[in-house]
């Protein structure tokens, strides 16, 4: 029997038979087994199971990884209590508390407790999305998810979505892993409806990148984004076969958005160079400070350069959701593509990117039908989306829509997006604090310079004396990848951190620590403590501190 | 408060507050709840609860649809309990029992129970893999399973995984969310190692693919496959820039194995046109036929060819796990690069893919880095892989090599093998049944065929009357259709049905019933009940019988 009490204290060993491997397939545990009362403890208060499971102090990851050692897939079978008291101490202890409310380092949170059960309910289902016969009802229920966030940015009438949220040619967008995905599969559909069939010509899908660009007389392709644009970017356009040089970056304002001019400009010089504009790729919700880019004016240049307008709002979209900041997106609805993340901001559990097509047509372009699945007419899912097999996460999705609704996505969003700005008036208040960049959504970045450093350091600024300057910052950077990295360690938060360029410092690559908060839970006296956590760190620094200190007495 | 008892008769109204919201991510359900109660039908017994809440008979897709049809985000927020009585109505009741002994037709099967709560918990703890700090010892761990899958594939020494395993730089292979991903990631690598950095070129990765064939003076570049290869190899070179006509598709032998003398007269036919193959692509275990093709040859061609050898084993991989039949995969060590899914015969959850190196180099010709993760000399797996976030899956595929263990999959592989060798015996020994294709793995063909039809067709091969013959085969490609679809809807039972071209019947067009046994709780009644139950379809139709009776008596 697989699943036994942890009674006996004699090593036990399991066996393989064919009793005992039919068994596993049928015989759910006891009631009284590791695992039977683990799920127990996951159902009653998540958190607590979160809190008590996973050791606060961190442990170096070279040690973690001596557990991890075995290269052999062990011979015998194993008990599933002793295999669950082994991962309690080795994986789960050394696990991340993403969903801690004083994690707020990155895009996670903590989830409404019903996910757990769906979640489990929807690998006992184990439907396969790749076509009907695996997947029946799940496939119009994923169709419905993404006509209702289809809806959300494009706004359409109900005739439209009654023509097209079922069609069995057409799709409102393609359910996908995460917004990588999501983003390649928007940039594949450009570049094929860009470099489509022609005369004698077959298209890119048929013939490839050289024979394309030779039929249409193209010297390459460009894609033109932010120099904040997600890196899943250059991953898509190494994929598409147009290279990573063809991402052309573009500058931003002081206020972290594209400058949209330059953008304009790039464009020119391209054409005279022969390169054609595929895209123009929007940023709805910068991966490093949250910022928008001016998406109004992003597309009417996309349309000036009749090319495809894409825009990646796998962090911002879902604050489309909120009434009160939904204007902060204003233009995302003249996209043709556009990428969201349910498992970032609409609390959905990691797995579950989306992209939405404004014109019901554009997947056409990818689509492709094999023998036994994927037939011509199928309602097949599989036909028009970059993976094959895959799970029915839209059902998280469509619950969490359902649950919510647009009035609770309200509240949480809204609460999200003004905890951020009560965080900003936080810092802008601690004199030993320099707020880098102000939230746009729910991100800012920060550091910690104690006061007579950010006197010194806006002093070189108005003598332009940008070496005095690069002196500070190399220090304060020093100083920052303690304090995260040390506060980390502590395990009682977490921030995380990047590089940006400031123009206030003269673009200089500036380390900053970088905040979203995305978890409900995180209350304002957390934020409170966290800068003061901080502020302690900071003062058990010999390397950086005191340098800074004498740079700005000197 | 979200979660009540079902105890109310009149319409209630969840109100949207502050509070209301935030209890959604703190307070548990109920116990007594519509979802709490599901949720332990699903521990104690996910057969009945499956077997319970999907309904048998099947429902047209066009009604399911009709509970999908808004296309608004509701507005108020729901009771958990209200809409979780509402799925199992309209979603639940009308998925696939995937699960069921008796659906024989694709390539999922019962799980073991362990995997609910492991999942659930995995959930919970919702890491992402795409880097350390959100995942922490996670990474670790899937570096494990990805070396012990490595090591089931390749059988390096402990030396080799001492060095690899968690090396920062290198990697033994990368976890995805199916075959799909992993046999694009696969087709990637070979595309850039091919057209990598030389001179003053700075690799197709880089400078895409006009300028890569430019400077390698090529005219094109293609790849080498059998006719059964998997769609997602179309979709990768459609991806990758190289087009859907560079897959150069090659015929099978009887066995449905390809045809290594074609595949090499096609690569010496495309160096002549001075188009350079990328690739040789192994299949082991045809999705179709579950054939494996001959590795070793294969092996040898590429070396002639000095190209990329990937062998896709998505679905045959796993009975590398039985060493009483690993034999049938011989020479897939000798590939650089495997896909194997363990959603499919390791009996895994579906979301679950991986692609092995058998060169820890390899994944370095994908490499990418930035800023806030990805750093280099991080061990952030993201930086290697085609998605970005993803969720903590490797978890349950290293839950099941350990508690299943060598000794447990050699039993479940070996009676899916075995089954499916009785299975074509039955058909064998049925009159009125024809096998089409012989199991290798556990995927047989076949399909009904009256006895007086089957000698009058035989008749006509030995009098190469391809005419009659093709009359025969479209009516039974007809009958074939209806007892598949009949059966579907019936419930009962589901087998798939595809079309392949037999050598017998001089490679026209068939279509079959195509069986895939992975189940391990398939027992033979089952078989014999699935053979009955087609009999008395076949005695339903009213269109395609006759008229094959009547060219039979012709």
């Amino acid at each position: 029997m697989m699943a036994q009490l942890m009674t006996s204290i004699t090593p036990r060993k399991a066996q393989a038979s064919e009793d005992s491997m039919l068994r596993i397939f049928t015989v759910p545990e006891d009631a009284e087994s590791t695992l039977s009362i683990i799920e127990q403890k996951l159902s009653e208060d998540l958190a607590g199971f979160l809190g008590n499971s996973i050791a606060a102090l961190e442990k170096p990851l070279s040690e973690i990884e001596t557990d991890f050692q075995a290269f052999q897939i062990p011979t015998a079978p194993r008990f599933v209590s002793d295999y669950t008291d082994e991962i309690m101490q080795n994986l789960v202890a050394h696990s991340v508390h993403t969903a801690a409310p004083s994690f707020i380092g990155h895009m996670t949170s903590a989830l409404p407790y019903f996910v757990l059960p769906l979640s489990k309910m929807m690998v006992g289902l184990n439907q396969n999305l790749v076509k009907i016969e695996t997947s029946k009802a799940f496939t119009p229920l994923e169709r419905q998810v993404l006509g209702m966030m289809h809806h959300l940015v494009f706004s359409q009438d109900g005739d439209f979505y009654q023509q097209w949220m079922h069609s069995a040619n057409h799709s409102l967008g393609a359910f996908c892993s995460g917004g990588t995905v999501a983003n390649i599969t928007a940039l594949w559909i450009a570049r094929n409806r860009l470099l489509k069939a022609d005369g004698n010509f077959n298209g890119v899908n048929r013939e490839g990148m050289l024979k394309a660009l030779r039929h249409y007389g193209f010297d390459d392709i460009a894609i033109l984004v932010s120099e904040r644009g997600h890196y899943s970017l250059g991953k898509a356009v190494d994929l598409l076969g147009i290279g990573r040089d063809n991402i052309i970056s573009i500058a931003t304002t002081a206020d972290n958005k594209v400058d949209v001019e330059a953008m304009r400009l790039a464009a020119k010089a391209l054409a005279s160079k022969n390169i054609k504009v595929m895209a123009v790729v929007g940023v709805a919700g910068t991966t490093e400070t949250g910022n928008i880019d001016p998406l109004t004016e992003l597309a009417a240049l996309a349309q000036e350069l009749d090319c495809h307008f894409h825009v990646d709002a796998a962090w911002g979209g879902a604050s489309l959701l909120s009434k009160k900041y939904r204007h902060l997106l204003k233009g995302i609805e003249l996209a043709d593509s556009v990428t969201i993340d349910a498992h970032k901001q609409m609390y959905v559990p990691m797995g579950a990117g989306m992209v939405l097509f404004k014109d019901p047509e554009l997947a056409n372009a990818i689509v492709h039908h094999a023998e036994y699945i994927l037939r011509v007419g199928s309602k097949d899912l599989g036909s028009q989306t970059l993976e094959g097999s895959r799970p029915g996460m839209a059902m998280i999705v469509h619950a969490c829509l359902q649950i919510i609704g647009l009035e609770g996505y309200e509240i949480l969003i809204n609460n999200s997006l003004e905890k951020a700005r009560y965080f900003s008036e936080l810092i802008k208040k601690s004199p030993d604090f320099e707020l880098i960049t102000e939230p746009e959504l729910c991100i800012l970045t920060y550091r910690y310079v104690p006061s007579t450093v950010q006197l010194a350091m806006s002093d070189a600024c108005q003598r332009q004396d940008w070496h005095a300057l690069a002196q500070f910052n190399e220090c304060l950077d020093g100083l920052t990848q303690f304090i995260q990295k040390h506060q980390r360690e502590q395990g009682k938060s977490f921030v995380s951190r990047t590089r940006i360029q400031p123009a206030r410092y003269n673009r200089q690559h500036t380390t900053v620590f970088r905040v979203v908060l995305a978890n409900p839970l995180t209350g304002l006296e957390i934020l409170q403590g966290v800068l003061a956590e901080q502020q302690e760190i900071a003062a058990l620094d010999n390397e950086f501190l005191p340098q800074l200190l004498a740079l700005a007495s000197a």
